[in-house]
């Protein structure tokens, strides 16, 4: 029995294509086919090597093929399956690469999430309550203490973990040991005021060759949590700073660049396999995209697939935290909920920094907004007092 | 004077969108901004870090808009560029980026091609022709020395390059330094009997954290070439290869998965951008991508922008090899010359594999083809004596 990697690809039909021949091409083209017929063609060779085509259907002007490829075929990370199974095929016309399965005993070489759902409620003491995060806006330009004053407003405001902007790397305005220093004074402030922990994720950034090193020098000065670009820096990026076991601290994984792979509809990948099952395959234990209801424009259905490919039962990997994001505000909370559960980060940028009174009220209407839905009682006028600076965001914003 | 990377994008404008106001967002959303405004925004911060919308053009029911991007805000390395003009807004709709511009002292940071056109024709020894180049076909599930008995076959029919299949990785049917060893074998005896340098690329694979390494210790294996999957490896991995002054091998960049981030005509980025500007920024001294002349569907001016991006002069940069590929046979030879001139690499898989006498005769065929081309003679019977294997390989896939 050969091991098996399940590709599940959508084709657009030309006049003449039949489903059939096309799910074949991909399965011999990415094995051990070419174009034209080779003369030296080796049966025993074929019959260990081959892909083969599991099943096809017909849609409209469309058609689903799923192929499965041998594990034989590739080395176990991302840059090698990706290059079996979508490799040259994403050349040809419309092909969109919607998912992949993988053999449980294949799927245990990879690292996944090292801290994960668990883990990450475990350092911040929170064992049941969903997460909320906050974003540096502004961010460049802005010097490690300002920085640090902006992590203190929002995390004494009550919120769980501040990060970078994705678009702040390491300036000369403020290098990443300078503003994680400022940082983590601030968390260090938070947590003797308050008793709370708030983690800083920092963008981790830098000569690829040299991140794994890196990231372990920002651990060691105390780093809580790691930024990552996956998909500008590399799957195998992600893969190495995962697979490191001196490295524990989260990895937060940002979705900068997917739009450009995923957002066409007959070409490239699908959001929830990007986002979603490969960046949890690759080791991220919180996973930034954008919510529907959000100002981006973004399908409803590619969200609810991304959560559940995070979260749902893959092997023996753990689980990941969703983190729907992009023009989120207090006034979503109910809907967040209701559509994730716990198990979510709520993270907003504009959405506490744009408060009208300011970005520590934001955190605090964020704060307050989490638990009076936990509470389950209705954002509508009066609230509870206690509630003022989310009345002021529910006014300012509204319920959505 | 700020110094500034200037992006061109195509955006679709719904109903209501303006495009100045579409290009503004994109401006200040990837610099200083969010998607609400920030009480306490800075000023001078502005001034010095915020994007600028240098030009718009209106189309039928899209629009063309140039942003320009302080330095400032990045890292000189791709990762950090392109999260900083194409990450969040990538996700925002229909936009594409369509091209880059640099200032000449920020690409001077940037390797490029170390061994490029000019170095290549003097390893091969070849001053002014055209460079062929074969590619193992089948190759996935042989063992090494079956690779360099195929080796020894395509070489001795007069090829420059043989190439690994960009699906073979490091195999245990074939291992990586094994073949190495077989193909430099079958290499060396080329050389003895004919005079003639073939060069061999090898597929670099592996770990990224560990991919200078292995490629280090490639070359000191005697690497002539490497193979490598760039857009699955990440750009990062390119650069800190390209980077590395020990290493001196030049490097073949393969077009895989770039159909899924350039494909699309409203998302992602342009195959220029990606294939030919990006490659050679980031070092690749040669780039495969499809011939629109070829078995994949592949638009002329897309070729032909990846070809010019390759060669045309670019600051301090080398000039790149343009290697057009997919579906090449040797009756495309004079086509390709017209096309490309000299300085460019016809490489071909099922085109020399699937002549009617085997591959060696096909090498013949496309040598031939060249040998003929270059001396402006017809493709027409009777050719002269000696092209008796371009005969059959022209009576079996015609002049195209």
């Amino acid at each position: 029995m050969r091991e098996m990697v399940i590709a599940t690809y959508r084709l657009r039909l030309g006049p003449g294509d039949v489903l059939e021949q096309k799910g074949e091409q991909i399965a011999l083209g990415q094995t051990v086919g070419a174009w034209t017929p080779v003369r030296d063609a080796h049966p025993e060779i074929w019959a260990q090597h081959r892909g083969e085509v599991v099943s096809v259907a017909q849609e409209a002007d469309a058609g689903i093929a799923r192929v499965a490829f041998p594990t034989a075929n590739c080395e176990p990370d991302l840059p090698s399956l990706l290059t079996m199974v979508f490799g040259k095929v994403s050349l040809d016309g419309w092909i969109k690469l919607l998912d992949l399965e993988f053999p449980p005993a294949w799927l245990a070489q990879f690292p996944g999430p090292k801290v994960g759902i668990a883990g990450l409620r475990r350092r911040l003491g929170v064992a049941e309550a969903p997460l909320t995060m906050a974003i540096f806006k502004p961010c460049v330009g802005l010097s490690a203490e300002q920085l640090g004053a902006m992590f203190y407003e929002l995390a004494s405001g009550g919120l769980d973990l501040v990060k970078d902007d994705e678009i702040l790397p390491d300036l000369p305005t403020a290098k990443t040991e300078r503003r994680l220093e400022a940082c983590l004074a601030a968390a260090g402030r938070v947590k003797r005021e308050t008793g709370r922990t708030v983690l800083y994720a920092v963008n981790l950034t830098g000569p690829v060759d040299m991140l794994r090193e890196r990231a372990r020098r920002l651990q060691s000065q105390g780093a809580t949590c790691l930024l990552f670009n996956v998909l500008a820096y590399g799957w195998g990026a992600l893969e190495a700073l995962a697979r490191d076991p001196e490295l524990t601290t989260p990895i937060l994984a940002h979705p900068a660049l997917s739009g450009g792979l995923c957002g066409a509809p007959d070409h490239g990948m699908s959001y929830s396999l990007v986002l979603g099952r490969m960046m949890r395959l690759a080791g991220a234990d919180l996973v930034l995209y954008p919510a529907h209801y959000g100002t981006f424009p973004f399908p409803a259905e590619e969200e609810f697939a991304i959560r559940d490919a995070l979260r749902q039962p893959m092997g023996s990997l753990a689980p990941a935290w969703p983190g729907p994001s992009v023009g989120i505000h207090p006034g979503m909370v109910p809907r967040l909920l209701a559509d994730y559960g716990r198990d979510v980060v709520i993270n907003a940028g504009g959405g506490i920094h744009g408060h009208p009174r300011g970005a520590q009220a934001g955190a605090r209407a964020m704060r307050q907004a989490v638990e009076l839905a936990l509470a389950g009682r209705p954002f509508t006028e009066p609230l509870p007092s206690g509630h003022g600076e989310l009345a002021v965001a529910l006014t300012h914003w509204g319920v959505a």
